[in-house]
Order: structure tokens, then C-alpha cells, then sequence
């Protein structure tokens, strides 16, 4: 079955109320299960062909330390020349494309699922989701988070252990829980 | 041996300065090797049953994505309906103590350690605890710090990034370092 | 070689910018292989000694709990009395210089690299470094990160979750995103 004609997975893509169907719930133990065993292969070019083959699209050139983990790397777009290092969790339930150029540092976590308000409806497993889009040239700081629904420009420097909770444009650094911009970074002519 | 009639466990359990005995170092080191090997179970059921088996008590449906760490199990109780993702970390010395449907996000980490404040106690490596309470309902964002002694009332939602350092009633969501209320959240009828 | 008569090597250690030579690489690779390797070693005396032999400099009573990982190891000098719990990331790019009775919690994150401001440089891959370096008695909370060029005392105690973007003088605890200066906590006599 084609992953994108399941129902539960248009409305999860669509930022809807969703639960995980059997399909979904499938492809997921399925890249689980493959990402357990890439993530321990020693050789890096083999282990990050194997990894890439798991998402929807990554360019040139990418390279990430062990371990790397996400949901169902479906969701996943990467542009050329990506790294991330040791321990980044990508949260693919909903879209998360990332531009050229790119660096993750260790233990940074991408999270698009926002788990309902009210208990009782959490307690079912619904969820919904929203994006994460990063631009070109983004260098993500070690044990950083992005939240739900952010967009993040080019040239775009996140600190080390910051908490991104809502978007920023083109050429900032922003540091801090929550992330705020520390100052305009314009690209050298 | 009964590690409950250890008198290392007794000090560690009640709060009391101690250093680790051959008993807890021996379980220590039985939990470590357990969780290296069970952690890489391919199979979710059999993982997450293996893991659960460490615990004092886990409830019905519970399910860690690989990995899930924890120092000696036998101080954590958890209620049904659990869920953690990649990376938790529970630092069992103190009891930890998890109510129903609480869910965890990827890279948590929950601290029952105090390492003493003067640096000549500290160096012959005695420590004390104080236990962490987390009632039903909760949802903590990935990548968020608990720290020794915080109690969460039901149906709080913890912001990601967030470093816990002091309790909080029911219903609230927080957010921060250190975390602090940013609003009520009171179940919908 | 002796990467230390490796002019890219020596660029690097200088905090000039570098761009990674074949022997870096191929040193880093070699590192890389060899700690997912150890990493899985359940025995842990045999686990930290071969962890410890990819290290410049390691003193007596070393223990990491997996996964320790770092970037070159030839980087990084520690005293006696180290303990790392789970999950500790050491990016030695620049030189780490580790004291006496030193503790770091789950996840602790110590980042020497400065990728360049300008997306342009940054995107050849050319960085720069800062040292870090740690005293003796200290004691880092789980999930704490320490930024590129950090120096601090003895007997710092860094809460959990802290960002540490600056140096602390001897005998403080600090906390918060960034670090500030909790309090003072001179030893007892």
C-alpha cells in the first residue's frame, strides 16, 4: 500500500486530528526496526545510503553520526550537503524539509506532534501535527529543540540548548528557552 | 539478596546520605548489561516486555522506542498506558513514581540524584535522593529536565526543553528554565 | 602520522580555522568505528579501558555508562575520578581538559566547535575551535550544555538543563539558559 493514499495519513499530513491506522503503525515499526539495525553499521557510507533510503528525499552529500532516529522518514525532505551529528531525532509525523547546507549539532530534536490539550481526548492517542521547515544555511546549536510549526530562514544560527517555539526570517541568531534573536547575522559580501 | 533489606537501599530510599553497596552496585551493574542487550531487541513486544520485567511495577501497554536507560528499575512504578520515545532517562537512586496515560518525549530525563553541595562529600561519592511523582494524564515535550523531589499533578503538559525544578498542582502547563506556569489547562467536560 | 605534525591539526588546535585534512578524517573515522564498537561492550571494566585507550589522557577510576561518544579523543586530557552517566557527547575538536572528581549527568553535552558566521565560509566546512576546560569537583547536571571556550573552577556545580556560555570562577553553583550564578558554595572546612 501507498503510505499517502491512507486516510489516517492525509489527516495527519493535513494537520488534522488523526489516529495512527494499521498502515502507519506498520511503516513505522518497519523504520524502527531498519534504523536499529542501520545505525549500528559501522561502515559510514554504507550506514547513511541505508538511512537516506528510509526518507522521502535527501540530496548530495549527507552524512550523519550514529544514531540518528526519526518516525516514519516519509515526511522527511533534505536538500544537498546535510550533517548531523550523534543522537538528532527528527519527529517526522508531520512534514519536516530541510534546505542545502545544513548542520545539526548533537542531540538536536525536531518535534512536529502537539499532543491534544484536553486528557481526555490525548488519552486516545489522537494527535495533530505541524510542519518544521529550515532554510539553506542553518547551523542548529548542540541539545537545541524545534517546536511544532516553525519556519526557520536562511542563514539561520540557532544557539546550543536553545527552545525554538516560533519562526524566525532570514540571517538571525537566536538563542535561548524560549529562542529569541541575539542579533542580525547578514552574509559577508 | 532482597535489595530491600539492604541497609544501603534503606538510606538510599529514605533520603538519608549513602554510598552505593556491593548489592546495589551488583543490581547496577545487572540492570546495565540487561538494558544494553534488551534495548537492542528488534521486536517492540519483546523489547518492552524484557524492559518492563527490570521495573518494580508497569501497568498495561507500555511502550519505550529504543533506547530506554534506568539505573536500578526496582525504584520505578508506572501505571498503564505508558509511552516513551527515543532516549529517556530515568535515574532511578530515588523512586519514581508515574501515574496512567503519561506519555514522554524523546531525549527526557528525570533526576532523583543530589550529589552533596560540599566537594570533599561529594568526592567519596556518597549521594541522596528525593523521589519524583508524576500523576495521570501528563505529556512531557521531549528533550525536558525533572529534577530530584518534583511532583506533577495530573494532566500537566510540560514544555519542551523545559527544566522542571519544583512542583506543580494539576492542570497547568509549563514551560521554561527554570519551568514556570504559562497557563490553566482545565479538562473539557 | 603522528596527527600532531599534521598541519590541518595544528590549524585546528590554534583556533584557526581549518578545514578537515585526510588524517583527521581518517582519524575521526577510525574513532567513530571503534566507539560504536566499545560503546557495546557489557563488561564495563573492559568497556572503559578501550574507551579510555582512544582518550590522550585518562587517569585512574574512570567509568562512562553507554553511549560516551566524543569526535577525536586526542583532544581530550581527564584527571582521576571521572564519572559520566549515559549519553555523554564530548566534541573535541578543540582540546578538553577534564580535572580531578569530576561528575557529568545523563546527556551533558561539552561543544568546542565555532562553524563561521558567514553561510558562505561555513558552507566549505571550514570551522574554528575553543577550548573548554573543567576543574577538579565538579559536578555538571544531566542535559547541561557547555559552550566552545568555557573555563570553569573548581567546585562549579552546573544545575541540570544549564547552558553555559561563559566562564565561572571556583566554587559556584550556576543555572538557567545561560548560566548565570545561583549562588556561592565555598567548602566546608
Amino acid at each position: 500500500m501507498d503510505i499517502e493514499q491512507d486516510p489516517a495519513y492525509q489527516q495527519m499530513i493535513n494537520g488534522e486530528l488523526y489516529l495512527e491506522s494499521k498502515p502507519l503503525s506498520d511503516l513505522r515499526n518497519d523504520v524502527r526496526t531498519k534504523l536499529m539495525k542501520y545505525n549500528l553499521i559501522a561502515d559510514s557510507n554504507e550506514r547513511n545510503e541505508k538511512i537516506k533510503s528510509l526518507m522521502k528525499s535527501v540530496g548530495d552529500r549527507f552524512f550523519a553520526e550514529p544514531t540518528l532516529y526519526f518516525s516514519y522518514g516519509v515526511n522527511i525532505t533534505i536538500g544537498n550537503h546535510f550533517y548531523a551529528n550523534h543522537d538528532v531525532m527528527l519527529c517526522d509525523e508531520g512534514k519536516i524539509t530541510i534546505g542545502n547546507d545544513v548542520k545539526f549539532g548533537p542531540k538536536v530534536g525536531l518535534y512536529t506532534p502537539k499532543h491534544p490539550m484536553d486528557p481526555a481526548v490525548r488519552r486516545t492517542e489522537a494527535e495533530r501535527v505541524a510542519p518544521i521547515t529550515i532554510g539553506n544555511d542553518v547551523w542548529v546549536g548542540g541539545g537545541a529543540s524545534i517546536l511544532p510549526g516553525v519556519t526557520l530562514g536562511n542563514n539561520v544560527i540557532v544557539g546550543a540548548g536553545s527552545v525554538v517555539t516560533h519562526s524566525f526570517p532570514d540571517n538571525v541568531i537566536v538563542v535561548g528557552n524560549p529562542a529569541r534573536i541575539l542579533r542580525k547575522n547578514e552574509p559577508q559580501k
